[in-house]
């Protein structure tokens, strides 16, 4: 089975079972005391400078709640958007273990604006109020859509004013990468960010996620919090090999530029088909689309995927690393055949 | 490198390598819904009947957390063992996400009894002192003993008359099982266990636990608690594969046995070595003992290992399911040899 | 001074304080094994039923987190008005102390409707999303508006429907009730209320609250959680003796009546100024006004006051036990002569 | 009835009722901006010197638990005696609002040592380990007993060595300082404690408590913590104008004086009948005993009083302001007629 239902669904790449079957030798230490963890935090300290801290984690949850711990006192709030991960698809995690608020701003295309935090911040020093305190913005968006570097730079230039930090959910940062076309600095740090979750899984991990942390002062505690998040692993070798092979012979880039192109087509094809309304941009692997009713449950049957919105039969397909153009090709005429079938 | 310092540095089992690469085909649904969940999920019913429900999450601390929410409210208070892992090394997890407070228990081998369980509660229906509501024992125990069948129907007991629930962590419970000669069940739900935190991660596996609950009624909320407890993997297939693997042809077993006996021809074998003591039982895969205070520093840095007490010098080896006789005899030679070097 | 600031800026009642003094003789059992905290209890069981289980509080944040623990675990949701005091004035305290995230509805007058709360629920039995489980809401809302009985039933409708709970935050449920013509009952648990926040400190109290919850099986953990929640005071019968004045002589409604009557003198007297728009049904004892802005800052040095809504100069004006006519005339004639100084 | 239960079974002293009467005039801005809250402010700025930050809150376990958060975060853990009130009296309110352990010394008499903290400090830096941050101390302890300044400095001296801070709990400091014959200061900021627990309720007050913070660095957040503790009274008045009274003319000495002497008398007679055993020195106002089993329940009837340890049948008594020299004598009166009765 291959479907458009989720980049979670798809497997992991070839290089990285390579990696994971080269780092089972022998004995190492536990807990990140080992090469592998040594090697892979080093490339992301060439990614992002060399006081850049690294933490390996479980998953994206884990990654960006244990993230956000770094930057907030539990009578702070978080300002996101409305559809955002943090607030819609993580249970109350992030209520649970930070005992903040998350202040949610509704947007179009799951992109918020500098006006709108700008808005959203209220209430300063006010005992009774929550306080804000982080921006967290989804870089690609839930909605397939990426923020411009000068957009992030904005944000980032009213949260600073206002003595807030920006947090940067990168569950799928390399898909972003390759559409603005730069490397990951001049969006992320040098854009203002300063704790980014950075992620794995979806781009052809088998687990694991990274919190990287540009301000080192910000890190001292993030050891500790790892372990009691429940996000510490014994075996860290087999996160960090994962994280070493993704980050060489630009497999992350290899992966997402793939994973867009096949969103790009598979959109693009969708476009053609009369009934069917493209939703968002197509930045990243997700297409968004209107669908007429009567497709939807008998595509579903053979192609799992979400449906996002049920008032608007608006669906969600996302592309992955493994997504081939033939069954791109194959999933779009079966489209076009259940749309003539009735309307 | 091999040590002999945990059985997390030791890495994958090849079945598991291989579970891990067959899994890895085309895409499968996420978050348990996939046909390795349901295959795993089956073998554990199997195991602990059909009633039982079984929760795949990361690692132990996760399992034992997220058991433990099943059986608690955030005023009442776990009986445990002070060297229990949960009250030393699980930072505080238990207190952040349960909000309970550890009652400990002093104990000479890492095992607590029933008599001294009846002792610890107290005062129950006192709005100001918190509710003992669970005991925590561990099998194996943190010291490498094995609690006998009769030992936990004895705790079991005196848990029920008292309206206390049993958990029982059991991250290394398939080695309590080879000591035991019983299947899983006699010693945990047939002797009053209520939740299980069943391990993997140091019985060859790359990463994955299970959270075993006995009484369905208890499981009702688990899915959501895992979630917010930021243990719900995306790609589940490759953890529950994994125990696919592990519950199949005995690997459990033959993983077990061969560990603990390494861990019986280890300590024999250094029982002979005149200045050595063996401090505990060698009923799984770890020997405790004291060395001279010369011998350490110099071993440590051949054989990583940790000292279990520092007064005592007292310190603690781990077999793991690939460590190898010849290994065993090399080490035991190189301490001897340390410990004849001066007196 | 007096002012028109808040109902807590007002002093305490001549005959609470009687009733401190009488209670000031000898010792008394703590923590409510007391005769007054007996005879208070007596009277809300009179008002709610005989199974209706009352648990004093210190204050009104207290009772709402405190009452909300009883009907949620940690990973649901709770609906509630955007301007929900539980939302926007109690620090994080919702957030830290019980998990859940509060799930917003944007008002006109702080009132929230069945067909709004039906909308808000989504996403039942999907383990990612946090799960509606409570609506929320504030009799008199923050607005000085009262819901009728009719649409607390609606609200209850949909909420039953959908498995949720509904609480009531009560601070100034004495103003309603008067508004409303009805006993407490009639609105509260007979309109479907499970839990109710019953206010005393804005109606002449020096201070306490009380948690009443309607379903007895809801309330069997509280006394452990108001312990834990730092809500159980030890000289308990200084609460207790007050809230049973007020319950007697009919003391909370003649304050109630001649608050609710003093807003309605001040609301019809500003209503006559040209340049003054009054901005909310003048239910209970709040006046939301729209003012000149030129007028603001010099009558605020005279009389403080708060600004509810910057953007629109919209102010909020409160009446207490302890407004006098003459107070109020005094008051709109200054307002009358600032508005002619300048337009 | 008058009793020796507990200092809290008193009532609230003439000077403190007359206090808030007083106060009870007009209006006063809520929330502590009002002149009773700056001068009772003031007055602890003498105390403790003009940084010193001052909060009040309800009760002592809000106190305890809201000081305690400047001082640690969730992954710490919090050295205290086996027996203090945090550990054993506030149901696990500090578990679920800090997040931390508390890690317990057994004692003889309620005080810890220095050298017990000392040995109580381990794993230093290991992730997995909660990691001692705090050194909390009674004054006067849960059994009646007194540090001398020179203890306490000796134990600060060990938590500064070790980057540890200094908590003391003063629900009964004035009987302390009495004891002691110096100023609070003496024994409390200059003797190396960071954050104290002032208590009121016990020596005299209706309700309230003050947490102290020395460092004013660690005060920052404190005011959204409370109220995010739910300890924030919005007629802050009436917490304020009793530590007025209570700091004026010496009340608070002259309270504690009474108190402390009436414990003296009510020990020393008892000591004189034979088969009762005075088991802790008597520095403050509780005095421990040993009683025949025989008479507990008898004079349990007639003075309610709490058993302490049931195994040796000790018991707790308690003086409070109001104690007076004839009720004492009454009640050792009764306890020599009882102890006759039957041998």
């Amino acid at each position: 089975m291959k479907s458009f239902a989720s980049d979670n669904y798809s497997g992991v790449h070839p290089e990285i079972i390579d990696a994971l079957r080269a780092a089972n030798e022998g004995h190492a230490g536990s807990y990140g005391a080992d090469s592998y963890t040594a090697g892979a935090t080093k490339k992301f300290k060439t990614l992002f400078g060399d006081d850049a801290e690294v933490f390996f984690v479980y998953n994206g949850t884990g990654a960006n709640v244990l993230g956000l711990t770094a930057l907030t006192n539990s009578y702070n709030s978080i300002i996101c958007a409305e559809g955002a991960h943090i607030n819609v698809d993580e249970s109350t995690a992030p209520e649970k273990f930070l005992g903040c608020k998350l202040l949610t701003i509704a947007t179009a295309d799951g992109k918020i604006t500098a006006e709108q935090v700008r808005n959203r911040i209220q209430r300063i020093g006010d005992q009774h109020h929550p306080q804000a305190r982080v921006v967290a913005i989804s870089q690609a968006s839930e909605y397939g859509t990426v923020y411009t570097r000068d957009e992030i730079v904005a944000i980032s230039k009213v949260a600073r004013a206002n003595n807030l930090a920006l947090h940067m959910d990168g569950s799928r940062i390399a898909n972003a990468a390759v559409t603005l076309g730069t490397d990951f600095r001049a969006f992320t740090r040098d854009a203002g960010v300063d704790v980014l979750s950075f992620g794995g899984t979806k781009n052809g991990l088998m687990f694991g996620e990274a919190v990287i942390i540009f301000n080192s002062a910000l890190a001292s505690d993030m050891m500790y919090v790892r372990k009691q998040g429940m996000q510490l692993h014994s075996k860290m070798r087999f996160i960090s090999a994962q994280f070493e092979a993704l980050l060489s012979n630009d497999l992350w880039k290899r992966n997402a530029s793939h994973t867009n192109g096949m969103a790009k087509v598979l959109g693009e094809s969708l476009r053609s088909i009369p009934g069917i309304t493209i939703t968002q941009k197509i930045d990243a692997n997700g297409v968004f689309a209107i669908f007429p009713r009567h497709i939807i449950e008998p595509l579903q049957k053979e192609y799992p995927f979400y449906v996002w919105n049920e008032n608007l039969n608006e669906v969600r397909l996302m592309c992955s690393w493994d997504s081939t153009e033939d069954e791109v090709r194959a999933f779009v005429a079966r489209v076009r055949a259940l749309v003539g079938t009735r309307q």
